[in-house]
């Protein structure tokens, strides 16, 4: 029987959920991978072996009657490998089978220097070797949860006919105007002006972009890049970030929240299903309260409260003896992480949609309350991180956007946004979520340097 | 029985090849969307109706006993309306269904000046409206494919286990050294130095971010923006746009072309599934040849032939008569569009991958072959186009990838790219796909700035 070509993936799946037939077509198989460990008593030896293909390791077995055993005990962690060898089942191992090694040649060597030896590594240390931490257990489960959730926002989208747009990166506006944006010039000129004829900078939203697409069909989103210029060192801050921005024509802010309640719950859901061991070692490694907290999020039901209750709430709280950094509860104040985290873990203990904030705390395109002094925001707000998504209805009357544009001087910037509600421009809605954030929230993870393959931070930059 | 909200998309579904029940379950509807055009002759009119949710227009009926008879003759081209009414069949037309309206509101009016009038517009002028033109026909087919193509080939890699990259569009190198690139600047102090300590420039390629992700988990991709600043008018370069770059670990040459057909394939046959009446449109709009050179592709089995061996035919056809622009036909010349359409066109008459190009015109990281003067490198080939896909085999080896990036002088700058040569660096491969110029493939549009949502070219910049 020919040797079948397979990867770690494959084999727990077939040797778990797979037929005796197929079971039996995996006699003899053909890995090629990394070296994780490898360890030889002299007669034996054990190898963790990992391709990449799955979470989990496959012990190969050898001995000194292997062919090549020389070079077999004498590989080193990181080494590429291709081995031929059987497949042994080991229902009373804590493997469910391993690999009784025929043969292996040396794919790839590594010099003595490797950084990535047996022993932990501070999550400080692997931020210097962003290129080789993708090889080390956690980030394994980083990066692999990272492209399955962003498959996951793209299919919850696609499925419901949302249209995928692609925003522009490289734009004449600064968005909400919100924070510091990073210029873009030609080599050597540095003239803002000679290639556009006009100053650029890097986005900081696609929402503006993309809202004239909802115009057109209804119900679209985009998923890239922005950017931000500010000098915050802080966790939860980098420079560089992918952002979801979906947008819905009529739709008012009850509709766009019941999307952004089935998002986030589908999104959860879906890395339960899909990424059980890696979620699970989140669980036991990172944070222990993980699946606790994303399974209760998953089965509530999201609750709403207006900003003006909430600063009630507040307010009442400061009162009888809770303690905030800042205890002056104010109408019209901007809220701070600990004020929304107490709102939704102490008051309501689960998913908070704070709605209908102050107009002056929030951006420009927001639609106008009847009360005349509030907007049709919603915030997202989760236990233990506060704030996940931000949304709001748009303000669709011309006139009331174009006051608030005249009084930001971006009218004439902005004169193709504003065109929007001349022609056939309805009621719409639409949130923001941050792609690397809500990542942090689904796996624990507590620095943004620690979900974004090669982190963008200010004073920081190597690759 | 209580009114329906629904569709266009799910009018069309239902009626085509839904149940009888569904069908029942249809009698009143509510729609919202936008009006295309309205004709009335004093006592029954009619109104072509769009939501943007399908290709097809609905075609709304109504008459003077309507209720907001007044209203409903008056809607102007681009009015957002929602209306109220029942489904009757109409098989014998030629559209299966019509909607009898009972009742309509105004939700967004449309000012005189609204540019897209009923007549037939320019690209040219359309482009000067980039906010406006996803209302438009062509422009509703362009990026319903732009979305749908994006997600299949998501649907592509990840169904094949392969990790999405997020790779960083701020970077310190400058890729292949291939074109010009965009400095990233603080703002107004235009020091290249202040955010990051190190100059900075926008990504030209994911490629030298993502393989590092390959020797950790095999099969990797990248799909994301790149940007070039070259000043090159023509109608497909862009300075902006978005590139798919898959990596392979232990994967040649020939299992790298492989998974190339396989993609090709994969995108053509997913969008006559899945967007036929998109496609339908091009073919009878754009270009009449363009389903059946889709689908010759699709059949074809693709065919390789090496660079040295294309040279060869490209001279002795100058020498039997053939004309070129460029008939100075030597080996280590770069191929010029029409060298490569003569191949593709004349000598093979499908696609064709291109092989083993000298060392010289190609980039310091593809393999060197035994020759000793060619690399691993393959470039798609495809008729009516030219080149649609670049890939190669990496130079695994350290000593010969250190020799030609110390010639570069970009050793200093890529040490880390240059690491994963000594830590279990296997045998890998990769390509790059130009997202944006294959929509143009599929699509048969002419310019590049007709299949971007906000086109970025030089000298061009409004949104």
């Amino acid at each position: 029987m020919e040797p079948v070509s397979t990867t770690n993936f494959d084999l727990y799946d077939i040797v778990v959920s797979g037929s005796e037939e197929e079971l039996k077509n995996l006699n003899k198989v053909v890995l090629q991978g990394w070296v994780r460990t490898n360890r030889d008593n002299g007669s034996i030896g054990f190898i963790e072996f990992n391709d990449g293909t799955y979470f989990k390791n496959v012990q190969l077995v050898y001995s000194n009657s292997s062919k090549n055993y020389d070079l077999l005990r004498s590989l080193k962690t990181g080494s590429a490998i291709s081995i031929l060898g059987s497949v042994r089942l080991t229902p009373e191992n804590k493997q469910p089978f391993e690999i009784v090694v025929d043969d292996c040649s040396l794919e790839g060597d590594v010099d003595d220097d490797y950084p990535l030896q047996k022993k932990r590594h501070s999550f400080e240390f692997l931020r210097e070797i962003a290129h080789l931490r993708p090889r080390a257990n956690t980030f394994q489960a980083v990066y692999r949860v990272r492209s399955v959730l962003s498959y996951a926002i793209h299919e919850f989208f696609q499925e419901r006919g949302f249209i995928y747009v692609h925003t522009p990166e490289i734009t004449t506006n600064d968005g909400e105007g919100a924070g510091n944006v990073f210029d873009v010039t030609t080599h050597d000129t540095k003239d803002l002006f000679s290639f556009y004829g006009r100053k650029v900078n890097l986005t900081v939203t696609g929402q503006l972009h993309v809202e004239p697409f909802a115009l057109a069909f209804r119900d679209v989103y985009t998923f890239g890049p922005v950017f931000r210029a500010e000098h915050s060192n802080t966790v939860r801050h980098a420079s560089e970030f992918w952002m979801i921005e979906p947008e819905m024509a009529f739709c008012d802010l009850n509709d766009n929240m019941d999307v952004i309640e089935d998002c986030v719950k589908y999104c959860i859901n879906y890395l339960l299903e899909a990424c059980p061991d890696e979620m699970n070692f989140f669980n036991s490694m990172i944070d222990n309260t993980l699946l606790e907290r994303l399974k209760h999020v998953a089965n509530s039901e999201f609750k709403k409260m207006t900003y003006t209750e909430g600063i009630e709430i507040l307010k009442n709280a400061v009162k009888s003896g809770v303690k905030f950094e800042n205890s002056d509860i104010f109408w019209g104040m901007d809220l701070q992480s600990e004020h929304e985290r107490y709102l939704t873990e102490k008051v309501i203990n689960g998913p908070l949609f704070l709605i209908d904030y102050p107009s002056e705390i929030k951006a420009f395109y927001m639609r106008l309350n009847d009360d005349g002094k509030t907007v049709a925001a919603c915030d997202l707000l989760v236990p233990n991180v506060g704030e996940l998504v931000g949304g709001s209805q748009r303000e669709e009357r011309y006139n009331l956007l174009k006051e608030k544009m005249d009084k930001l001087g971006i009218t004439q910037e902005l004169d193709w946004y504003l065109d929007t509600r001349r022609y056939g421009g309805c009621k719409h809605s639409g949130f923001g979520i941050g792609f690397d954030r809500l990542l942090m929230y689904v796996t624990g993870m507590q620095n943004i340097r620690d979900v974004q393959p090669y982190p963008r931070t200010s004073n920081s930059i190597k690759y």
